[in-house]
């Protein structure tokens, strides 16, 4: 950020009078420009026990596999964002259950939420963002191959536990990833 | 916006290449300007039964009461966002427990979380966004005075319901509201 969006004039970055931590504040205009996490919003479209994932068909991570998921849109819920995608993706339709997932990524200003779905019949197809789109049993996941540590986490969360009425799994993946590392390099 | 805050140049308004909505995108440096919905965190602060709300002292609805939150900010989770926000508003250390709500309020772009949390001992002071905190007992809950339809919603919620390990609630503000409108005029 360089530019004062309503009056072109060059910013600065200040704390403003108030606050507590470094803001872009435009000196002319005095509008203050707030930068905030974005929410990503998906499913876990489960049919008769397979999970539908998609080869991303565009960067980053462009030939791995994702769960359908993408940015939250102004003007709609979560759960349309999370619809929206699944359509968007993989072409397909499916039932919202409860919310799956809510997972922080800091390093990059992302919240990853996935709702858990049932995908009632097995109709879907690669929408413009995917190469393909498949169903997957558990032993059949391409666990080297995903495109994500949030999807890789949803997903050994769900095989590890597939009540769908239980609390969210809400965390920091950075805090997962340090801790996942730590067991691994003191196991 | 009107400017390219990146090289101040004026922006158009149209749908980019591979994309389905207008963006504003800037014709002389290509930027592409998205605008996402942002995330509101707070908590549900249980003390004994008690329910700790923050009075505010700021607009919007100051003097109105509410529950401790406020916009998550960049490289925090979303629970660093939930309990900062509970020390600054109400000078409140708190354990988080599960996510309580996750409400889409469509008409401002924001999505508003609560995790129930407890407060082991009844210390807490009105920080500078409010004009008096206090712990509520179900029955002197100011419902007419609370500062936020989200805020109404959590707390009604719990009340009915105050088991921890349930499954999240989550839902589009804007709906709930026209569900009771139309329970009301049709009862």
């Amino acid at each position: 950020m360089k530019y004062c969006s309503h009056c072109a004039s060059e910013l600065t970055y200040i704390i403003p009078d108030g606050d507590n931590r470094p803001r872009f504040v435009c000196p002319a205009c005095q509008a203050i420009f707030y930068q905030n996490p974005r929410i990503v919003a998906g499913t876990l479209p489960v049919h008769n026990g397979q999970i539908l994932l998609c080869r991303r068909a565009i960067e980053p991570r462009r030939g791995f596999w994702t769960l359908p998921a993408g940015f939250m849109e102004n003007g709609e819920s979560t759960e349309q964002a999370a619809l929206r995608e699944t359509w968007e993706e993989a072409q397909a339709v499916v039932q919202l259950q409860s919310l799956f997932s809510m997972i922080t990524v800091p390093h990059i200003d992302q919240v990853h939420i996935f709702f858990l779905a049932e995908l009632e019949k097995a109709e879907f197809a690669a929408g413009d963002e995917s190469l393909e789109v498949a169903l997957f049993n558990e032993e059949d996941i391409p666990w080297n191959e995903l495109a994500f540590p949030t999807v890789s986490q949803t997903l050994k969360r769900y095989f590890a536990d597939s009540s769908a009425q239980q609390a969210a799994h809400v965390f920091d993946i950075g805090i997962s990833q340090a801790l996942a590392k730590g067991l691994k390099s003191s196991g």
